[in-house]
């Protein structure tokens, strides 16, 4: 996945010369804290926030760039730029949103932090059944059935926990992998309940096919 | 994962009565988009942002409450509800920041969109020898390089590409599971190999044992 895939391809920008009450006046209405500031061919020449633009009002300045940050302080991501480099620089940053540049230096999208929040937990919120539906058209000649059967076994090893596999496929059904994660508290220990169970289903499987 | 180990429990706050020029002046300093607005008992009365401030200096509003948010239109978490719900409402209503509430209705933390940011991307950030590493230590009588011979084998047959064990071993070394599934797309792909995997040695595994 590319920067240009994360980002918004629409968004609020400003001119070095546009006055701060225009610019405060459209931030509110779009409700951005941050706007690049660009030239005529859409290059980036600065970066203003919320702010920034309180802070003209307080000290009197008038235009935009008396208060902007010049682009060699303003953090960005290039369109072609892997979309995880895009999250490790706002979270190692603090930024809320970034722009982001083409070849040329033209601004042609922001990535926000919402954005991230958004493609991240997405990524993350497909259901574990889908998990297992992948292990079951892989595994050729084991059941649905066998699946959940060894899924029951395997949690009533592992926890204690007695559940049918009738239970075990609608908690499936009505979990995501982002929250087996987050109540797991981490990836290594949901792998290993899905290597166990994998296991005892080829084992299975395999001692089937000696027969 | 609780939301009250995602939040940040020190956080910028104002009064109802404060004056706004001292209100940006103190956001400006600790660099903050958004503050709550709390009574004396650290109760929460409104939500004002740097866009509220903006429109103050421009309307000539002198206080916070002229241009506060009522707490009714805040959008809030509870200190121990799922971090996962502080996650969704954050990308639900693209807020920057949330403030966090305990059960007596006072604020106690907020949780800002890079700790979000952050903690997702730590989650995901585990190299993926660490998940052959689990596979290794819970397929017991299955060794390391068998892992790594198996997942050479199933890389030529299901991409093409040819690649010595030595190399797969590297590879997963260098990269992470966040890194892996936003190459592949999805988490089913990156299943799929790993049950093929997983397979592969299990089956030799039992054809051993069966010797």
């Amino acid at each position: 996945m590319k920067v240009r895939e994360l980002m918004d391809k629409e968004f609020v920008y400003v001119s070095p010369e546009e006055s701060i009450t225009d610019v405060s006046i459209r931030m509110e209405k779009y409700r951005k804290f941050t706007s690049p500031v660009l030239d005529k061919e859409m290059k980036l020449v600065g970066w203003i926030t919320s702010l920034d633009v309180m802070r003209a009002f307080r000290e009197g300045k008038k235009t935009v760039e008396e208060v902007m940050y010049p682009p060699e302080e303003t953090i960005c991501v290039k369109e072609n730029d892997p979309a995880r480099l895009a999250v490790l620089k706002a979270a190692e940053y603090r930024v809320v949103s970034i722009p982001v540049l083409n070849e040329d230096g033209v601004v042609v999208g922001i990535v926000r932090s919402f954005n991230i929040v958004r493609t991240l937990s997405q990524l993350y919120e497909i259901k574990v059944s889908k998990v297992f539906e992948a292990m079951e058209s892989e595994l050729k000649g084991v059941s649905w059935d066998e699946l959940m059967e060894a899924a029951a076994f395997v949690t009533k090893r592992e926890t204690g926990e007695r559940i049918k596999a009738k239970e075990y496929e609608e908690r499936i059904k009505n979990s995501t992998f982002g929250e087996a994660i987050w109540a797991t508290g981490g990836l290594e220990k949901f792998f290993v309940g899905l290597i166990a169970i994998g296991e005892l289903v080829i084992a299975r499987k395999v001692a089937r096919a000696r027969k």
